[in-house]
């Protein structure tokens, strides 16, 4: 599905004109918003994203969750709207509307038609500063949030064995804590919380303003004046300091054990290096290193040794993101077939990475891989709400609009011994969490 | 050799008049200053010790190591003493001065002969609410505090390895942060942090002071109304909550390699409750469970499996704690002979424990270890200083003095059920992490 995807999208690339940086433009208004338009005439729409520089990652310790339900919380009243009616004007406008919380950002935007950008960044400027919450409100949505927790987390034995997980990688950081919160601490989250939350974080100097699509960026920057410009920065906002981790110095495991898993299978996370602003050499041979060793079931190291050769699993995967704040994971997943014991598809995983880094990078795969990865980016500018959420995502993680723009070509720098250099360093198994997943087994698992 | 002092403690005790909870006197003064005064008149001297409740567990986050830290700190200057003069004038009335800190609390104590109290008050009283620190005092102590983590954790493996299985263990409560504090944070403690932090508790309304010794309580009362009355309690002390663990759903299991390892073993700790206020039932039979499983290396249930009757183990412990102001550990030690590897030792604590599940308490071993509790209890009674300590550390982690005295008799009311019911409870590995202490292997770690 996924070759078939960057196919397609170099077939519609090429049948339009270039998308490239030239069509960013950014500027920055007086109280500190910073903005990027990203111009896109093929279609008369206009995508609209507000993103603030603060995440779960940012919580109070013992706060968790209350960066997400503020999400929740910000399509209640303000001084001019009623709750609810944000999202019922936007639907009204032929227009569709969405937030998300992560643990460096949190997010809200709006597709409409291009005509009525001056009326989302109206009513998103509205609620940035002048939400009316209620303690209704609060109850209610608290009881909306446990739910969500309810069903995404606890009734999901893949999601409970990723937060135990994510609390074992990491001993003091709060990427440690989930992002919906635990659940003791959401029960008591109050209406002063989510105000201190909102009255600190949700200001001018902590959002990025985020226009794609087809819009004039002047006139987005004058329409940005007028709505965004009025509104008060946070005075002596923090500088974005989290608690951050001692040395890692023993591997940790984790056996999860749960009726309801179906599949079981092994996971491994090591501490791994973010993209930094303009220091992103190492994550972009690491990005290349997850793409070599477990993108592709045909071609991959890991699939071709495990599921092309030997069928031994029956799934593989490594991934990494840069995209954070502070330190990420580098990670490999083996879901074994049938006759594999996890300790087995554990063992094969451990030879497989063991002879990668005798045998080296293959150059053929390596050009294979540059190849999607071009194919990738190409797709990714002709999404324009995948650019936007690109640029969002970047700004509010500490990069800057060069270092997107950088991002490809040091894609296309990396060599076979930058990605050989940046596994030795990740590869270290005193920070590494080795996680298996599965049903309850009386004694085996003790072993 | 414990059992040698358990014999002297009797012999000493037979000899002298009773020392019963009858010479407990206790009063609280105004401005909220607990005491407890125990009298033994046997010598002339007397233990003067003022505990806080702060410790450790009770630095804001990202702050670790400033309890520990103020501890150096209060014997810096003060508006009527200089720096160090404190210990001196101790020293020249011939006394001898110490503090120690833990998770739950801070503690000062002075042992000097009887006349000297009202002196030792002062001072004690005089460096609660009047320290002068300078900045000069800050980066002197630092490095102190630096050196000594330097000392005691980085260059000790041992302990290496338990601040990694304590982080481990707690996913979220700060008894995953050691004492001293991550080297980091403790680079960056500031004078500001240390006043803070002295601010809010070094103060009569989070304080416990307990003299032990050749006292008259009368006068004990009258003397600390003089000295500590007069202090200003902190308005508005918060309640004494730190952040709480989530649910803990996997077994973890950590591996700690380092070339200066000379013994490697294994160690498993469970979470386990602590005594609370009135409710001190399950840590008694855990108290018992301990000394069962692991007390004596000749009759324990680990000693005679795997040290007497087989020779596997070169040493075997069970060890609980349930003076804790939050939820603490239950463990168990195995530290295999020359030919068990640590996976094969660890197989052997866990056939042991399955057995002992099924065999239940044999009678006789539970009649032997509540005799040496009762000699350890009674030779405790004895030494006046180990008194006094046991009342301050009990009353700063949430105890009552009646829990303190109600605590012997809940220890000899535990039935083999009890123990049994006990042990059910807390041996759950989905709470628990085992660790392993060993020289790097090249691979037979990853198994």
């Amino acid at each position: 599905m996924r070759r078939l995807i960057f196919a397609l999208g170099l077939t519609l690339i090429a049948a339009q004109p270039g998308h490239t940086a030239e069509n960013v433009t950014t500027f920055t208004l007086e109280n500190g918003l910073e903005a990027v338009v990203l111009e896109d005439h093929r279609a008369p729409v206009v995508v609209h994203m507000l993103w603030y520089k603060a995440g779960s990652a940012d919580e109070e310790p013992g706060m968790s969750g209350i960066a997400h339900f503020l999400e929740h919380l910000l399509f209640k009243a303000t001084d001019t709207l009623e709750s609810g009616e944000f999202s019922d004007i936007v639907s009204a406008n032929g227009g569709s509307d969405n937030a998300f919380t992560s643990w460096d950002y949190t997010g809200y935007f709006q597709r409409v038609a291009a005509d009525r950008l001056e009326l989302m960044m109206k009513m998103e400027a509205d609620r940035m500063r002048n939400i009316r919450l209620t303690e209704e409100d609060i109850v209610t949505e608290r009881d909306v949030i446990l739910e969500e927790r309810n069903q995404r987390t606890d009734s999901e034995p893949g999601a409970l064995f990723s937060e135990q997980r994510s609390a074992a990688q990491y001993l003091h950081h709060p990427y440690g804590t989930p992002i919906i919160g635990w659940r003791h601490e959401m029960e008591q989250l109050s209406i002063e919380d989510a105000l201190d939350f909102y009255k600190k974080y949700y200001a001018p100097n902590a959002a990025v303003l985020v226009v794609a699509g087809d819009v004039d960026p002047t006139e987005v920057e004058a329409l940005a004046k007028k709505h965004y410009g009025p509104l008060e920065p946070t005075p002596d906002l923090p500088e974005r300091v989290r608690l951050s981790e001692p040395p890692q110095l023993a591997e940790r495991r984790i056996m999860y054990e749960d009726a309801r898993v179906s599949q079981p299978y092994v996971i491994r996370t090591y501490m791994a290096p973010e993209r930094d602003a303009g220091d992103q050499k190492t994550a972009a041979a690491l990005t290349m290193l997850a793409e070599i060793l477990g993108g592709s079931a045909a071609t991959s190291v890991f699939g071709k040794a495990l599921q092309q050769d030997t069928q031994k699993a029956v799934y593989t995967s490594a991934f990494y993101s840069g995209l954070s704040y502070d330190d990420t994971n580098f990670g490999v997943v083996i879901v074994p077939g049938p006759r594999l014991s996890l300790q087995e598809a554990e063992d094969e995983m451990d030879a497989v990475i063991a002879k990668f880094m005798e045998d080296g990078v293959d150059p053929v795969q390596l050009e294979r891989v540059k190849t999607q990865v071009r194919a990738s980016e190409i797709y990714g500018n002709d999404d324009v709400g995948a650019r936007a959420r690109e640029y969002g995502a970047s700004l509010t993680s500490g990069l800057t609009v060069q270092d997107v723009q950088e991002w490809p070509e040091l894609l296309e720098e990396v060599t076979e011994q930058d990605i050989l250099d940046a596994a030795k360093m990740v590869f270290d198994r005193k920070k590494a969490v080795t996680g298996w997943y599965q049903k309850p087994s009386t004694q085996e698992v003790t072993q």
